[in-house]
């Protein structure tokens, strides 16, 4: 019998770790980390890391193998039907890592950025594989990117008694600002969609990039002020890292 | 010089604590609880029992201090008037407790429930303290909710890369289902507010009480078929405890 567990490991912050989370990782007979190649994100040099630095004291640590994550088959026109087959080829590939690993059954642990509930894929694989072999799926939540940017600022994320809408990139490029809402948090964003906003002198911005990582970076002001610096910073940022991560808050200043 | 910490604790499982939330809460010399007299909450006693635990192996442990809540005053007809002079009366018994215990300034930590940026007023209450008085101020971000129901319930929060609204009950109850957003997460929602909905049986309801907590309870399914039974067990377990907390998800079938 496989036990999976989903545990949030927040945003690369390993002080982000919940005490749940540590004892989860610790709990674990096989930990999988994906790889994506090179040229990607680091993402998985900093699962390893917070593995070695949480399961040091540990006194029968888990196993802990990396798999090659599949790529998404950019022939496939529809985007929904390329998202699918992707995750079901990813679920073919933690199958097989678990047959050859756990052979008997086990405890199987994947770190997942933030929380396993927010613009995240893992508990998606993993009900597909719930559907193929008996399991059970544990969610240990985690600390999320868009609470590590509201820390960084020091700002409330919503207005007294009003909503905030999270919301992607393309979604505020190709639908603009939603009615009725005068927060956004934006994530999923790799281009800078808040030019597309019509009139940037009435939209604050809170800008993080590696928000709760050591190189985080914040830059926080009228959109209309503050715009080009973020459009620089971040080209910079990604430049230097080769990869980056950034989310952010606007508020209509109505 | 007075340095203000506000630590978030996540939703009452001890183990939703952060590394760095236990980390920030040993190094502060007073921790100040808010009592809200009998017949309220019990989480006074819960961020008692945190510090306990939390604090066992320090070698110079904070101070730990109750202070009454002011209450809001109901002749006060205006509801943000009402908030603006409620949370003016807290920010002043922070001021006089902080001066009685701490009159040659120090580190200050708040215990704030789920993570201060979601729907907490102890951030606004600093930002008047700190119009006062000279001091720092850092938060320090914490398991919401939000996250603590989508792990209960081990599903995820939004559709692939589709928006979230996170908003009150009274604004459901007020301005119904908002355009275009088809996940909504209902929070301070003291009236079942799911009951204005127009068509239940098109609504799927993942709804948890004390979510995160031992007494946890989770109730989920098409919002047609499970709202009678949300209500009679939100009753029950009010008058049991003599308080709730619950939070709700609501997915739109389309």
């Amino acid at each position: 019998m496989l036990h999976l567990s989903l545990i949030g490991i927040g945003t690369g912050n390993p002080k982000h770790l919940t005490l749940q989370a540590v004892e989860a990782l610790g709990a674990q007979d096989l930990i999988l980390i994906p790889n994506k190649g090179a040229g990607k994100d680091d993402l998985a040099g900093l699962r390893q890391a917070i593995c070695a630095e949480v399961l040091a004291g540990v006194a029968q640590p888990p196993k802990i193998v990396e798999f090659d994550l599949p790529v998404r088959d950019p022939a496939t026109a529809d985007y929904r039907q390329r998202v699918d087959d992707w995750h079901d080829a990813i679920a073919e590939v933690w199958q097989a890592t678990m047959a050859a690993h756990l052979p008997k059954g086990g405890r199987v642990g994947f770190l997942v950025w933030g929380d396993p509930s927010l613009y995240d894929s893992t508990m998606r694989i993993a009900e597909r594989l719930r559907a193929r072999v008996g399991m059970q799926m544990q969610v240990i939540p985690g600390i999320t990117s868009i609470q590590a940017l509201t820390a960084a600022h020091g700002v409330p994320l919503n207005g007294i008694g009003a909503p905030v809408q999270i919301t992607t990139g393309r979604r505020l490029r190709d639908h603009g600002w939603p009615e009725g809402c005068d927060t956004l948090v934006i994530m999923l964003d790799g281009d800078c969609s808040f030019q597309s906003l019509e009139v940037p002198e009435e939209v604050m911005i809170h800008w993080s990039a590696y928000a709760g990582m050591e190189n985080e970076i914040n830059i926080a002001g009228r959109l209309s002020e503050v715009q080009a610096e973020i459009l620089a910073t971040r080209a910079s940022a990604r430049a230097d890292h080769g990869w980056i991560m950034d989310i952010y808050l606007l508020q209509r200043l109505t």
